[in-house]
């Protein structure tokens, strides 16, 4: 599980940030990329990465101002163009539909890949046996969600090497030890497969929110995240500007991902206004008080490390 | 006036060509710039040049295939952002409006400037005291034209070295001699304006073509054209790929530049297939049939020099 964060900034590209996109690359749990956002030139972003478009099963629209949706038709055509096939579902708030119906027939776009569109509200929008993604609404004057992706638990794995030295030998057998049933082998002894299981790998929590002021919502999406992403569109002194515009400051963000428990937090969402060299002053803003604050550049690449129990 | 080839390519965005735009500038004629198709990212190729978004007064759209307007909605709004106030039109087939007003409408956009939508028909698209710009329908299976902008001749300006010289002083009398008329000076002289005019200047035409197969309404839009800008989606040896397609080669643009009498072939809208390498070997195949051939590459600049009589 990793991150590749495609594009940074806010509002405007720029030549040191583009619109905002997030990978989550869910490579060796499902084989998978979930994109969050996708602004203008998304595509053009990830021909500079490892990330494949055909592998994008789920894109996940916070809002839909220009710069975190302008990408999405370019993107799906593309999709196709490069021999995708597979099954690919856009989330966001309601209108999506529409906008991506209109780019698509008017242009003659023919997708060869079934694309389903779902027009989410608050709770949980998508569910299986690896993961809960769960929206609840920020602030940002349009109507702008947070997602909150949390993994779930994995049972622990079979302790293979033991059951061979204590002259089990594999077969269906294992199968039912790994899924923790007891057994009897052909010697007679009785086992027990939660005696031959490694410990459970608790799954993770992501918080990706999208573009918001300072809100309760955002806590509760947050709370005990091991990934906290965050808009930083101001620096802490321009806490007006913040507010007039609903976004946040790194200040803000900070304080939400202390408040939340967050392990660690990324910046994103930068204003155009901010150089690179700026980025240095408003990272070491909020790590006065998150010490684990990640301020984001466009093309990082951040890896989610397994749970481990501290 | 000259050309910023803003993208070259076809179909989807690659490292080496993004998608379709090409601006033309008229900064000494009008002080604006004209765009030609808006794929995705050409916001982002404009931040590359000196071409200024604030200044872009019209944009023609040749059809509407998702590589030739995938970018409009983030110019449009990126141009606001940045401060521009001056009225701006595009002009494009049926659809065009459907497309920007249901992405401006999505992302709550509200534009600074007044846009106007212009869903164009064959003929005249538009005219004033210095150009007329006609489009007519190409063979690309989706409606697509070609625009044909011709300058009008511009009277010659007022010989003043001469004037001076003859003991005429500057005052309003400059004015009605430039505009050809008959004064009488104070110490009696009668003179005729249209002695005192240089050479008119005559205007210059310029042909942009969306992508087609080779037609007939091809060859009356670049008759005698200063310049023509053709795809080349295919190599020379591709003829029944490009039909199948409805595409052009190298060979069948060169063939419509000799034929049509154009001055000038710039050729674009290279697939994405080809490398730059393979450009060099493009430009040659067209060569061998139309010598004035320019392979176009993205960011390219080319001055469009002033007409001279041969
Ligand atoms: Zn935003
Ligand atoms: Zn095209």
């Amino acid at each position: 599980m990793d991150f590749v964060l495609l594009g940074t900034g806010a509002g405007v590209p720029a030549k040191a940030r583009n619109v905002t996109a997030i990978a989550l690359q869910l490579l060796e749990e499902r084989g998978t990329v979930w994109l969050f956002d996708c602004g203008e030139a998304t595509q053009h972003q990830i021909l500079k990465t490892a990330v494949k478009p055909r592998k994008i099963e789920k894109i996940f629209i916070t809002h839909l101002h220009g710069d975190h949706i302008f990408g999405l038709p370019g993107l799906l055509s593309s999709r196709s163009f490069q021999g995708g096939v597979e099954k690919l579902t856009v989330y966001g708030p309601k209108g999506i539909d529409a906008y991506i119906t209109t780019s698509l027939q008017v242009s003659g776009t023919h997708l060869k890949y079934p694309l389903e569109i779902i027009e989410i509200e608050e709770g949980i929008v998508f569910e299986d046996e690896q993961f809960t993604v769960t929206a609840l609404s920020l602030d940002h004057g349009i109507y702008s969600v947070g997602y909150r992706i949390v993994e779930k638990d994995r049972p622990g794995s079979l302790l293979v090497d033991q059951l061979l030295q204590e002259g089990v030998k594999p077969g269906p057998l294992f199968k039912a030890l790994k899924n923790g049933e007891m057994v009897q082998l052909d010697d007679g002894r009785v086992l027990n497969g939660k005696d031959y299981l490694g410990d459970p790998q608790k799954g993770r929590i992501i918080t990706v929110l999208g573009d918001t002021r300072v809100c309760s919502n955002a806590l509760i999406l947050a709370e005990s995240a091991d990934f906290l992403v965050h808009e930083a569109t101001f620096s802490a002194e321009e806490t007006e500007m913040a507010s007039a515009y609903f976004h946040s400051t790194t200040v803000q963000a900070a304080e939400t991902a202390m408040k939340a428990g967050a392990k660690q937090l990324i910046l994103t969402h930068i204003s155009s206004r901010y150089t690179l060299e700026d980025s240095e002053r408003l990272k070491e803003e909020s790590k006065a008080i998150f010490a684990n604050t990640i301020m984001a550049e466009d093309l990082m690449a951040i890896k989610i490390p397994l749970y481990v129990e501290e």
